[in-house]
């Protein structure tokens, strides 16, 4: 049988849209997703669940009420469940992000940023 | 509060020993391990979970009864729940593993290569 890598560079080729997340592996009952990121995202948590974010390029920033964490390209962060945390990005930023299947990226706070769930790239 | 990411190269200064998994986070009831491997591994699956494979450095081959899979730096392969497989690497490769906390490298196959458990780093 024909067995393929997943590669995420080729993977991150495939759209340019900004804090909309793509599949790309599920392993039992979590997915693993790629997001492209710059700016600021809302305030928001996920009350049921942790979430690993991976940065793969660029710099992201992820806020809490009571203080920040700046991840770097090779570097990770669980934002603990029920954590209130809002990402941002001065620049464009490439992310991994690991968490059970039907996470919503906006969490609590549905709004314009709330994106398409389990969209596969 | 002061947060701190977890810098993967950084970890990886902290450990030498191959097929030797070291959990370096771990988000609800899975864990993200770090693991040099170098030379073959045993035929072995995993009963109950998927298990994902991400290279960071190097060539590693995941064999499987019917074909293999070659991933390189930046690619990944989840082997399926059940599905036995061989990893080997001609040359020393460093992945990150993510599965189940409790999950046993050898999976089925208790043997010489069978590793601690939970061993942070």
């Amino acid at each position: 049988m024909d067995y393929h890598p997943i590669n995420i560079q080729e993977k991150l080729t495939k759209f340019r849209e900004y804090w909309s997340p793509r599949v790309i592996a599920q392993m039992n009952d979590y997915q693993f997703k790629l997001v492209k990121v710059k700016d600021e995202f809302v305030w928001h948590n996920h009350p049921d669940t942790d979430e690993v974010f991976i940065v793969i390029e660029g710099k992201l920033n992820i806020e809490f009420r009571d203080g920040v964490v700046t991840l770097s390209s090779g570097e990770m962060f669980v934002v603990p469940k029920g954590k209130e945390h809002k990402p941002f990005a001065n620049e464009e930023c490439t992310l991994m992000l690991v968490e059970p299947c039907g996470v919503v990226n906006t969490g609590d706070k549905e709004g314009k940023l709330t994106a398409q769930n389990d969209l596969w790239v």
